[in-house]
């Protein structure tokens, strides 16, 4: 049995959580807004794959009150990664491993600056999981994570992978993190970007009109080559693949559920929009790498001018 | 004195029907909403250069009341120029000439169509006009009217000029009306387009953002390149100048009073939005003339995704 701290436990870090709780391990939520609910009333997952519920999962106000870890499961938005050094700090002994569910580039290298690069893995969950009332998970459609270390050591990579031994998720091995990274921004950055810019839409709504469909595609004909451009800077052998990937990528929107991307929601919530992860650190790789990103620039900049967070002091 | 009738008769048609009857010529305004409002109240404008006021203008509801006129003024929004036509219809006698007060492409082709192309004239408004209450313009910033002929015939156009003489407008000659349509477009695709995208935004506020202005000045780019490409297929030696107009027209925008472009103020009163004739058309044409726009495909996506006529029956 191993110990896992979950930080962040929206709907990404609380169902991922569970799944391990659900395999056996000792997971404990830090959890804040729902702390009483989950508290109270348990933990609730209503998945495709079958509804499971944790009645009694360890909930915690702090992470201080936790103590070291064997895991730290980050799922906090991108746009708190500012104040996550104190809430993973006291969850970390000499062992302890860090895994980041989140989106977008540029998080391990922040996080491996405080803690240590060789502790530090990165999530990809391909999912649509929704947090509705307290307490309760929607996980929708999908549900792979694709994990990597951040400095691609297989041996580190071998044991973050056996942690998901015997869990109910399909586990991927990244052979190269920065690749899965902008792999997993091939969908972030049009379809989390289109769904804001065009309103507040779901992903049907995207690829069921031409001119967003066609939209989406150039986004993520952009993507592929901010990325490859990017592996290549980093001296990575790896690379998307212009046809295979974007093709795959609009396959398995087609294919999903109607969906509301995360930043949608953040959207039509009002919360600050993660920005600067997904999408300002992807644009400014390409400006240093000299690619042409025309459709990024533009929905970079009028995704920056929707953002809540910086609209709300005007 | 010369008879004129004022079809559309919003913010834009308004002032410069007003103008013309301060000038001394009979115009009678074609008026739905305010028409109790101006018959009983008269028509008020708010100008920059003085306000001034008609006590007691020709109103009416119908064009069929008025009869035939020397000059038909076309205040419509392009999304209404379907329903032009019987406005028009009534209106004109055997030298009837129709000056289309409108923003965007095409417009003059098919109201040419209808009635001839050799009576048909554009006029380009650069102008900060808003209405408010009922029989009360604003006008707000600038005020110039250019005026080309359809066929850009130099005889005619003389007499389209000799219209404003005594009017406190200033018109100016365009020798060639598309160069004139696409130098106003130069103005309304990135600045309506990003007004609207940007989430209802106000010209200073995409003149003070950096990204946004980057953006404007790269739409404007590619408006320039698709404007050039139209004039040459059109035989024109004219040419939009890819430095001078461009510097130009962000010059006067950084000197313009705050303002609420027409299509961002459509926007958030939930009209329809003038999608075909700022956006679609232009992007028509620069993909018929192979002219790589991307900007301009994207900002067209969004705000046809965010026009409240379309969204409407969802």
């Amino acid at each position: 049995m191993t110990r896992v701290a979950v930080v962040g436990a929206g709907a990404v870090g609380s169902y991922y959580g569970a799944r391990l709780a659900q395999a056996g391990h000792e997971v404990h939520f830090v959890m804040r807004r729902d702390h009483d609910a989950v508290s109270a009333g348990g933990l609730t997952v209503r998945s495709k794959d079958g509804d499971f519920r944790l009645e009694h999962p360890h909930v915690h106000r702090s992470a201080e009150e936790i103590g070291p870890v064997d895991w730290v499961l980050v799922g906090l938005k991108a746009t708190a990664i500012e104040h996550a050094r104190p809430l993973i700090a006291p969850l970390l002994g000499g062992d302890t491993r860090i895994l980041l569910l989140m989106n977008g580039l540029g998080l391990e290298e922040i996080v491996g600056g405080w803690f240590g690069p060789e502790r530090v893995f990165g999530g990809l969950a391909f999912t649509c999981i929704n947090r509705a009332e307290p307490g309760i998970v929607h996980h929708i459609d999908y549900g792979a994570v694709t994990i990597g270390h951040h400095r691609d050591d297989s041996a580190a990579l071998d044991g973050a992978l056996a942690l998901w031994d015997g869990a109910r998720v399909e586990v991927q091995r990244a052979s190269s993190l920065l690749l899965a990274r902008w792999r997993k921004l091939l969908w972030n950055v049009p379809f989390n970007g289109l769904a804001v810019t065009a309103g507040g839409v779901t992903t049907d709504v995207i690829m069921g009109t031409p001119d967003l469909r066609a939209a989406a595609e150039a986004v993520m004909r952009e993507v592929v080559a901010a990325g490859n451009a990017d592996l290549a800077a980093h001296g990575e052998s790896t690379r998307l693949d212009p046809d295979a990937d974007v093709t795959a990528m609009l396959a398995a929107t087609e294919a999903m559920e109607v969906y509301r991307p995360s930043t949608m929601i953040d959207f039509v919530e009002g919360r600050p929009l993660e920005v600067d992860a997904i999408f300002g650190e992807p644009l400014r790789r390409a400006h240093d790498l000299g690619v042409s990103v025309p459709y990024l620039e533009l929905l970079t900049a009028l995704v920056r001018a929707l953002d809540p967070a910086r609209r709300a002091p005007r």
